[in-house]
């Protein structure tokens, strides 16, 4: 017989999304199911319901649940309160706030991080577990990270811990600019393949320093006066946002970050990391899976 | 009998608005008219049909109408091309595009001007008759202006020619942020009322430089740990926003800037000035009546 916390299903419930996998004892990936059921779609009191209809024939007596991202904010499930940093593993894996579950086995969610710096708060829901899933993947105790995406996340560890982070709203910009900005008149109508030498234009020009108030239009009079190409144009303007976040990050050449992402998006920040002698590593988001492995197996079986 | 040029109908005709006025001889207003019809709602080939349904009555043997702004771009009544920078009064003035009228009086658009830095175009219609008409007004030959807005400019005379100028999507970047952003559910569902304190905090965190994709993400945990209250969210991030723009233009403590624009955000850039040291002063967008009066002077009566 497997300890009962051999029976893992572990879950990123965010702001769009829906993910859980079954997980052996090593961390291997047994089974994965998606869902385009994140929070915002979900009414208060649902909760309960959507996690039984997507998950719950996956839950058996001495089944353990652990639920990482925004299912742990005051729209999700159940609130869990933020850890303040800095904070390591441990903080978090004793924080654990437990769902009152009818069905069986047991379900308790991960809580986020939250930081301050110069006198305005920070938060993060979710990160926080790919990040310690990769340190234990990885066998780090310091490094710097960023969890690109809506929201991309910077991430400091010292120490195996979590002592400063911030977010950057790259991702919820470029969809703004690129859907709903006069530049959409401007661009295709529909998606294009990702141009690279756009791209490494618009990181280039970002790394400047004028601010994305300005380098945005850019993207516009580009156009206007044919020096690029429509195609390209939401290539450049990725590289612009994705520019103006690493300018903001004052890294120097030489230094190294690990990348935590969907593979495409990655290898974009790679792209462009390199484009200022930063090295880097990338790891998909299965960090998630890794980072609840080991709080699971930081308890006790039932 | 007055000269034609006395019947001057001055027009200013934009993306979303279209503003008109009959000036006196020494450019006084006799009356004004002001209509939702900026060039985005008018279909290709309309113009004429909305021009006479809104100005007709005004146009008679003799009357000059000038018009400056939007209607002039490739999306307007007539493509105006833009006139190089640096640019002078003259080289708009000689650049006028006549529009074949069926009616009585003369029509002609005004051009905009283009420029270029480190290889990117840029573009603006419009503003370069309000930085002349303000220089006619307040008889200056060198200068500093921003004309704030949904595309703010900052425009840089020098002996009396526009030498170079630029574009920032400030005004339309608060629009995307305040209503079609994550923080728009953060932020009270309507319009509130100008927080003085709270659009100064805004500034002054812009301009330590992090950057809006950075800054902006604050405006929401201010409020999820209840530091600022929700009806001054709004004007925080007007803060945010106009401070970078002004951190973009990298102004000394004691230079001058000239704002143009609609009083109540005028008198919000000049609150952000007021934290930089730089002092202004401040017109209103009548300086685009002085412009084509300056214009329509220096043209022989038929």
């Amino acid at each position: 017989m497997p300890s009962p916390t051999t029976h893992l299903l572990a879950i990123d419930w965010g702001t769009s999304s829906l993910r859980g996998a079954q997980l052996a004892p090593d961390g291997a990936v047994l089974q994965e199911r998606a869902f385009e059921r994140g929070i915002l779609t979900i009414r208060p009191g649902e909760f309960p319901v959507v996690f039984e209809s997507c998950f719950g024939d996956w839950m058996a007596p001495g089944t353990l649940c652990l639920i990482a991202g925004m299912a742990g904010s005051q729209q999700g499930w159940l609130e869990a309160p933020y850890c303040p940093c800095p904070a390591g593993f441990a903080d978090i894996a004793a924080r654990l706030v437990w769902v009152d579950h009818a069905g069986p086995g047991r379900i308790a969610i991960v809580p986020g991080l939250n930081t301050e710096s110069d006198g305005i708060p920070d938060v993060m829901r979710g990160e926080e577990t790919q990040v310690f899933g990769a340190l234990a993947q990885l066998g780090l105790l310091d490094a710097l990270f960023v969890l690109p995406g809506t929201h991309s996340k910077w991430v400091t560890v010292k120490g195996s811990r979590i002592v400063q982070f911030s977010s950057w709203m790259t991702g919820e910009f470029y969809a703004l600019l690129r859907w709903h900005s006069i530049l959409a008149r401007t661009l295709p109508l529909g998606a294009t393949p990702h141009d690279d030498a756009a791209f490494k234009q618009g990181v280039t020009r970002a790394l400047r320093g004028e601010g994305l108030l300005h380098t945005a239009f850019g993207t516009r009079t580009l156009a206007l006066f044919t020096r690029m190409e429509p195609p390209a144009l939401a290539s450049y303007l990725s590289g612009l946002v994705i520019g103006e976040e690493l300018r903001g990050q004052q890294l120097r050449a030489g230094s190294h970050v690990i990348v935590i992402g969907a593979p495409a998006l990655a290898a974009r920040y790679q792209q462009a990391l390199d484009l200022l002698g930063v090295t880097c590593r990338t790891l998909d988001e299965n960090a998630t899976w890794a980072g609840l492995r080991a709080i699971a197996d930081t308890l006790a079986p039932v």
